[in-house]
């Protein structure tokens, strides 16, 4: 099974792909951040943000796309940039009719470490530790897109199945309607 | 000057085509809604949005957008998926070189009433006086569209000049690089 998880964010969104099933060892297949210029028109930026997640759905051809749920309990001009930012991610997958699967902070943490509470030093090391890198990937965007793929190949393989299945008859729909 | 105005929502998004100038009558061209079913997942209804979205730039090529601009003081539920919703009207109209504005509420209100605290009966009751219509615009989104592009038209005509501008600058390099 093959993931991409995206950590969204206007300036920076996190993009990793994770290869693998729950209970045997992972393979990071790719890892990086699309940014964008903070001063540039809302607009734009998210048009760049577009162009970078094609260019990850093009490259690597992933099964399933799992995106952090944004809450918006945090700083509130911050959450409205992630939603946007999340939703071009979730767009460029669904136009594909790849699955998307959104997953909590907590559970990501949960997933990776044991503990939804647990800090992005944890997070890293874990990412790095569970894919056998030689280093923390840099930014913490990047490890937390890594850990949302883990994440994602571990919960739920049952549901990614019905999800697949799912998106497969609505592009079929959509191509025929 | 012909704009788009979009009142951005996941379940109806009001759309609006209004054309005209400053300080002489204005013309409706077209308005309507973008539905979504409440029930589809998330990634599937911003491929709605973004097919209804692109449908509408496509029949009426309007010179600029306008989208109301979100706040997320309101229920937290409902911003995400606005704050979503408007991304990808955004990112439409950004893609085609399209210039955005982002217009509050309060602005939308002033610019079509007089009051930023004006109730929606009274921005329909001057949607329709401004427009030369026999009814309100229905349903309320589909009002609030049209009063967002009437506010785009009033507003800073010099600032419009300038967005296009910067607008045509960035698409043209973005086709050269």
């Amino acid at each position: 099974m093959r993931v991409l998880g995206v950590d969204p964010g206007l300036t920076r969104c996190g993009v990793g792909v994770v290869e693998g099933v729950a209970g045997r060892p992972l393979t990071m297949i790719g890892v990086g951040v699309v940014r964008t210029p903070p001063d540039a028109e809302l607009g734009h930026r998210l048009v760049v943000i577009e162009r970078g997640i094609e260019e990850w759905l093009d490259t690597h051809r992933p099964e399933f796309v799992a995106v952090e749920r944004v809450f918006s309990q945090h700083n509130v001009r911050t959450v409205m940039g992630t939603a946007q930012a999340s939703a071009v991610a979730m767009l460029c997958a669904s136009r594909r009719g790849i699955p998307v699967a959104l997953h909590t902070p907590s559970e990501v943490k949960a997933a990776v470490t044991g503990s939804g509470r647990a800090d992005k030093d944890q997070v890293g090391a874990m990412v790095t530790r569970l894919l056998r890198l030689d280093a923390p990937p840099k930014p913490a965007d990047a490890a937390d897109a890594l850990a949302l793929a883990i994440c994602h190949i571990w919960r739920a393989p049952a549901q990614n199945r019905l999800q697949q299945a799912v998106a497969a008859h609505r592009t079929l729909k959509g191509r025929t309607a």
